[in-house]
């Protein structure tokens, strides 16, 4: 298959990306999204760092827009205190855009059709469930047919005909990712997971705190430098 | 109901507009998208124009990363010519941003939900189903399901439940809306259809010759100042 990954820079898009190269696919590239994250260029540094060491084409679409999609979100506006403790927890839905997975998809497969790829990939995962019902395995399952309907016939010869929609994490936990990444040799020192966006990982965010149990959950040694390195969520202390 | 309606300014989402205007939406807005298109600022102004008019919240979303998107598109891309003649004739395939209306949907769903409107609305017609995959009924039935996957449970408190997608036109002609648009008293002088992007419509282009059928087919006097007002594809001769 050619497949077209949406890769923020991240754990998760950074180990699907080199599954993908793993796997041999016939052509691959990334696309990115900056849509005015808090922590800047650091997770798309990460995003390009990654295509430049395994030579993929990489293109990044400017969601300047996003900004104008927040409701009380703390993920891109700086005025909002980011909550610390557990990504999954409750407060954690103040860093949700609207609808930003499904947006990202779709103009994912509009960059893919105008490229040639056959498909695209997403490396949503079951963590991401709870609070983001656009990352869930029935909405991917729709998605992939409404792309399949939505490019019926006139975008065939480029898009070709089926499974648009490529998913492989969506029932793989955060720590199933560490250790499938481990396999493959990601450098976990080029993806970014803080949304604080200083020099290095804060280490008391929802998603470093997601970060360091992920590690610890897969029993794989985290090469991050936090700067707070002892913080944990007293709820999911071993 | 409350509605974001998506209104480009063209003759299909300006009536729309007023048909949900009449109808005494609770409250009712507007989305307009900004891709860049070649006819410039003529046709987002209609949609302004008649926001105006009716006294209602104009959100414009600045889509700048769709001209990254284009597969030789002369919608965007001021390097290839306009083809001249009928719409859905097999050259206007040249005119189209992959994924366009799938796109432009996600996004005013996003917009949706971060101002409290419990569904969009899509001008989308008969006329577009040839050549645009996305504009036809089943895609829309198939993305409205999707729109209420994507924001179950989190959404809910925003979005309502069931049909978030309203595309009232889906089975009408060109015709039919200019009939529809006559009835509710648009004033067509503030719509816009040429893709050129001069002065006035140039009649001769794909949008300006379904322009002038649309209104002779549904019997409604043509207000429209066209440069050419003689050009007619001999195939659509009456």
């Amino acid at each position: 298959m050619s497949t077209l990954a949406v890769v923020s820079g991240g754990m998760d898009s950074v180990t699907m990306l080199h599954v993908l190269h793993d796997q041999g696919e016939k052509k691959l590239g990334v696309v990115s999204f900056d849509y005015g994250q808090r922590h800047g260029r650091k997770e798309l540094n990460c995003a390009l760092q990654n295509c430049n060491d395994l030579n993929l084409e990489w293109t990044l679409i400017d969601m300047a827009f996003m900004k104008s999609l927040l409701i009380g979100s703390s993920l891109t506006d700086s005025r909002v205190d980011v909550p610390e403790g557990h990504y999954a927890a409750e407060s954690m839905k103040a860093t949700v855009v609207p609808n930003r997975n499904m947006i990202m998809l779709s103009i994912a497969a509009g960059v893919a059709l105008a490229n040639g790829y056959e498909r695209i990939a997403t490396a949503v995962h079951a963590g991401d469930h709870a609070i983001y019902p656009d990352c869930r395995p029935e909405f991917i399952e729709e998605m992939g047919n409404l792309l399949d309907t939505a490019t019926d016939g006139f975008w065939e010869p480029f898009f070709g005909d089926g499974a648009h929609l490529y998913a492989p994490f969506v029932n793989k936990t955060k720590a199933d990712i560490v250790r499938i990444g481990d396999g493959v040799g990601v450098d976990w020192t080029k993806t970014w997971s803080c949304y604080v966006g200083e020099e290095s990982h804060c280490g008391k965010c929802g998603t470093c705190v997601e970060r360091k149990e992920a590690f610890r959950l897969a029993g794989v040694v985290d090469p991050t430098p936090y700067k707070d390195e002892a913080f944990e969520v007293a709820a999911y202390r071993g």
